[in-house]
């Protein structure tokens, strides 16, 4: 009789179904690269008798994950069912037990990571999580085992593709932030409460753990200068289209010095560069490494499918581990705990680039020029500017406000921050003023 | 006293030298994730005396491949020598001697892989060779590990760099094809013989690679229709943009009822398909997976940093394995030996698609009705057909022949090449037929 590696799932809902619909459909080719099969043998959920897909056994549910647990023939804990608490709870036993974990709650992992990093190591067992950063791309495994020899100078990713999704959406069709999120909505790709995506949190937490995978250090994630797309207006997409940019939903993890400078936020994007390509929910990720120079991942950031098949990949991994006695093979974070250093993160106000500045002001004599004096004043130089159409003055009220759009040439955020203030002083301003980074 | 994973690098050029850098560089960093350093014990080239690079230590080299493959303290031997049959004793003997390879060298694994395969399953040991194909891009670990549990429905990939220069350059600046190889040579991304690169070859055997990994089967790469660039004409490429389309050197590995559709040849690629925004010396592989859908990898191709960036990376998975005795943990080709089947290759005539056509007829009556009638009779409908400049006839000699251009409706390619033979026997036709497939 050929063993098996016994498997024990938590949740199972889109996710959990498509696990078991992969690991059923190719149980041939995964025993044929393994030499054993897979089996899951029980699977917890909420409430058994609301389950009725075909692809659940009913004769393995259970509405209690501690047996899972605490049953001997299974190896390896699948986490699926989300939330925190609830969650953190079965790991945490899973991991006490000597189980191998593989989960898909990124939420899990920026809340109490720390607690699971050190149980894992104490206890020398895997805790995999590929699905949890940008679905379907295994940036993860490629930052961990293909470039662990690489010295990683940046990584660039569009790893929130709700975000991606609405400014993609604004952009095509001329929509408002309000409309297109609506439409995200409706076509299931925004939550009903949208914030944790659209305000950068979720991009936050990713980046964060990309960054200690590329750099061996410890990220505070709410440290991470964070902006949301829901500051972006339509009115900023058509001047950015009219520069020659597109406007991205970025997270950023460079080294600059002994330093990382972290950040997420829309910028603007050249529409030749090559994430300015990628559309809709669509996700991807741009590493440049000091020898290996630029390489760029792209494909579904979410949904079932893609998940469940990031989630069956560690499986497949742990599943060789525990065939080989090779427990803890790989550090979950890529580095050893021991290794791992407290990053330090530099000042957003350090950060130098070029910015688009978008100022509505009361169409007066003398505006622009106490304009280009504050930004003098300050070593900001300017590269374009435009007044509203560009000329064409027809769309606007003769008596109203006007935008006057900027594009610096590139100075530290310190100094455009300080014009801008001074520029706000200024009784012509009539309205807050707009500043998006611009990523080369 | 540290322990240390001990190497020995078989040949010092480009990539060889690369490596001792990347390792240097990084030592720290390698260290703090395997938890024991990687020592390059030995380094053996033909001729030490030659050797001027600072970073190769002068007291390690040898000319003699064997002194490395009989040193009890190296582990694994690294072969960056290139060449097949000097390479294969260097191998043959470091896999009998339980040492674990990694290497480079695409040509060995196309001509003596079956060998080495068979060797290093029999001894235990693993062969990495992620650098063996698309350069930097981690195309083999994603393939052979990430994506272990799913399956894989096709893969299109620009595999060759050098190609890819050539066709984007004779399309960027409409140059001739030898125009554009003696600018690749030029500037050092072809050789002084291409036939291997411009024919097609190399991404033959690339495919070939992949194709095992991604669906368990033996592959003769031998029989594997492949066409190269060197016959498609400056004017295609025009034709081409006009459709709508880009030429691109592809190579194809599908999964069609129980056979593998492997192919390689140029084809027109739709323009706003990803694979067509990938120019210059880049590769890049889009992976479709039954639930996964489709993700994209691009990046550098060639070049040592890459290639070294790659080898280091294996480098470090086999590290990984002898700290844990987990040798031959993942299977050299995904699959164990016992698990891979021989591919049924379906016949290039069966292809199913649509087709780009070029003619080249004398201008007289009936000629365009024997081309539509010849089409017709072979079940081939025309999507699209115009002659020569498209109305603009200024450039053609008014006696001369023109150029008819069709794009078919999807057909079998018997049925189109039944009908380009027959419409060849007509004594209109001048010249040769262009057929180049559509790729969507």
């Amino acid at each position: 009789m050929t063993k098996s590696i016994g498997i024990g799932l938590v949740g199972c809902g889109v996710v959990g179904t498509g696990l078991l619909q992969v690991l059923q459909e190719n149980a041939t080719a995964i025993e044929g690269r393994l030499g054993v099969p897979l089996e899951v043998r029980r699977i917890a959920v909420r409430d058994p008798a609301a389950v009725r897909s075909p692809l659940v056994p009913q004769d393995k549910l259970t509405a209690d994950p501690m047996e899972l647990v605490r049953d001997p023939d299974i190896q390896v804990i699948v986490e699926v069912m989300g939330g925190v608490e609830r969650a953190y709870e079965v790991v945490h036993a899973a991991i006490l037990a000597g189980k191998h974990v593989v989960t898909a709650n990124k939420a899990l992992l920026a809340e109490r990571g720390a607690e699971i990093w050190n149980l894992a190591e104490q206890h020398g067992v895997d805790v995999y999580y590929e699905a949890a950063v940008a679905g379907g791309i295994p940036v993860i495994r490629v930052l961990r085992e293909a470039l662990a020899s690489e010295r990683v100078l940046a990584i660039r990713g569009i790893v929130n593709g709700t975000s991606n999704y609405i400014l993609s959406r604004m952009s095509a069709e001329s929509m408002s932030f309000a409309d297109a999120l609506a439409e995200a909505q409706a076509a299931g790709y925004a939550e009903a409460d949208p914030t944790l995506d659209v305000g950068g949190g979720d991009a936050c937490h990713k980046i964060a753990i990309l960054a200690t995978l590329a750099f061996g250090q410890r990220v505070p994630a709410d440290q991470i200068p964070t902006e949301g797309i829901d500051r972006v207006a339509t009115i900023d997409i058509a001047f950015a289209q009219r520069l020659g940019f597109v406007i991205k939903p970025l997270a950023v993890a460079r080294v600059v010095g002994d330093s990382l400078d972290l950040r997420v936020h829309p910028a603007l994007v050249p529409v030749e560069a090559t994430l300015a390509t990628v559309h809709g929910a669509l996700n991807a990720v741009a590493i440049e490494g000091a020898l290996l120079g630029p390489i760029l991942m792209s494909g579904p950031g979410a949904g079932a499918g893609p998940t469940a098949t990031s989630v069956a990949g560690d499986l497949l991994d742990v599943a060789r581990n525990i065939e080989c006695c090779a427990h803890a093979r790989v550090p979950s974070r890529g580095f050893r705990q021991v290794a791992l250093r407290d990053a330090k993160l530099r000042d957003i106000g350090e950060h130098r680039g070029r910015f688009y500045l978008r100022l509505t002001v009361a169409d007066r004599p003398g505006v622009l020029g106490a304009i280009t004096s504050a930004l003098g004043d300050n070593d900001v130089s300017i590269e374009q500017m435009f007044q509203d159409g560009g000329g064409q003055r027809s769309k606007r009220d003769e008596t109203g406000p006007v935008s006057v759009v900027l594009l610096t040439h590139r100075a530290t955020e310190r100094n455009v921050r300080a014009a801008l203030a001074s520029i706000e002083t200024h009784d012509a301003v009539v309205a807050p003023s707009q500043l998006i980074r611009i990523e080369e």
